[in-house]
C-alpha cells in the first residue's frame, strides 16, 4: 500500500511540475523545457500503469475495490493533466512564430520559471535548502532539481544542493536575477542580505 | 491586442489555480473547493470563446493569422488543463470513499492548500501583501483571494487585504497553522517573528 501512496504522490508532483514547465516553455519559447515535459509525460503514463497493477493486486474485498476505484480515477485525472501539459509543450516542439503578445504575458506575469546550474565557487553547493533560506532570501521556490540524469521533485528543507545541480525555480524577475548570480558565484549570500535590507 | 493578452494571462492563471484547487479538493475531500473548480472551468471556457472571437477580429494578414493560430492553440491547451482539473474535482463532487492512502499523501505532501477568512481583530486587514511579508514570515504563498462574490488571482505585493477576505494559500503545514492563527487574530505579526527566531 505504501508503494501505491508513493506513486500517487509522484503523479501529483509530476503533473503539477509539467503544467509549470509547459507554460514556461511556451512563454520563453524553450524547446528544452518542452522536451522535458514530453519525457515527464512518459513517466506519468508508466506510473499510471503501475498504480493500476498494484491496485489490482491490493484489492481483497468489495470495500477495498470501491476505494481503490476512486484512487484509480484520480490517477487517471492526473494523467489527463499531464497530457494537457504535453499538448501545450508540443506547440513549442513543433515550432511556432511567437506572437508579440507572449513577451507581454511574460513581462506582466509575476511568476517566472528559470533553470540555473550551480557553478564551482557558488555558495549554494553543499548546503541544504533549509540552511540556505533560499525562498526567504530570494523569493524563489525550487520546484525541481536535476542531478546528472535523475530528478528530485518537490525538494524540502532537508534536500542538499551540489555543484552541477540544475535548479528549476519559480518566482519573480528580481528573485530570478538574484538566484542566477548566486548559482554562478557572482554574489555571496551575505551580499544578498545586504541588497534586501537596503 | 491588449485584451487578447489579458485573456491569455487570465487563462494561464486560472488553469494553474484550478490544478492546485482540484488536487486539494481530492486530498481534503472538500466539495467546496471542487465546486469552485467547476465554476472556474466555465470561466475558462468563456475566455477561450472570447479569445477566438478577438483573434478573428484582430487578424489583418496571413502573417497575423499564423501568429494568432499559435495563440489559439495555447488557449486550447489551457482549456484542456482546466478540463482535466475539472475531471479531478468531479470525482469529489460525485462523492467517493476516501482510501486511507489519501491521508498519508496529504501528510507527506509538503505543499498544503488552505482557505482562511480574515476575522475582525486580525493584523492582516488593511495591509498589502508586500507590507505583510507574508511569504517570508509564514512560508505561505497566497494564490487567490475571494472578496464577496469576486476573485483576485495571482495577487502581488500591492494587493491589499481586508476583513472578511478569504485567502487561498499554499505552503507547509507549519505555515498553514501560522496563517490560520494570524487570520483569526489569535497571534500578532510580532509573535510570529519571535516564533521564527527561536
Amino acid at each position: 500500500m505504501s508503494s501505491i501512496k508513493d506513486i500517487l504522490i509522484e503523479m501529483k508532483n509530476l503533473s503539477e511540475l509539467m503544467v509549470d514547465l509547459a507554460y514556461s516553455a511556451v512563454l520563453f519559447n524553450s524547446k528544452d523545457a518542452a522536451k522535458e515535459v514530453s519525457k515527464l509525460e512518459n513517466k506519468v503514463n508508466s506510473l499510471n500503469y503501475e498504480i493500476k497493477k498494484q491496485s489490482l493486486v491490493a484489492a481483497r474485498s468489495n470495500e477495498d475495490a470501491e476505494k481503490l476505484t476512486a484512487l484509480l480515477e484520480i490517477a487517471e485525472a492526473a494523467e489527463s493533466i499531464a497530457n494537457a501539459a504535453k499538448d501545450l509543450a508540443d506547440i513549442v516542439i513543433k515550432g511556432f512564430k511567437p506572437h508579440p503578445v507572449f513577451k507581454m504575458v511574460m513581462e506582466e506575469s509575476d511568476k517566472m520559471i528559470i533553470s540555473v546550474k550551480i557553478q564551482h565557487g557558488s555558495e549554494l553547493s553543499n548546503k541544504s535548502l533549509g540552511e540556505l533560506f533560499l525562498a526567504n532570501r530570494t523569493g524563489m521556490r525550487v520546484i525541481a532539481i536535476r542531478r546528472d540524469e535523475s530528478w528530485i521533485y518537490g525538494p524540502d528543507k532537508n534536500t542538499m544542493l551540489y555543484i552541477e545541480d540544475t535548479l528549476i525555480a519559480k518566482g519573480t524577475e528580481f528573485g530570478s536575477d538574484l538566484l542566477r548570480k548566486l548559482a554562478s558565484g557572482k554574489i555571496s549570500l551575505d551580499e544578498i542580505s545586504d541588497l534586501i535590507d537596503e
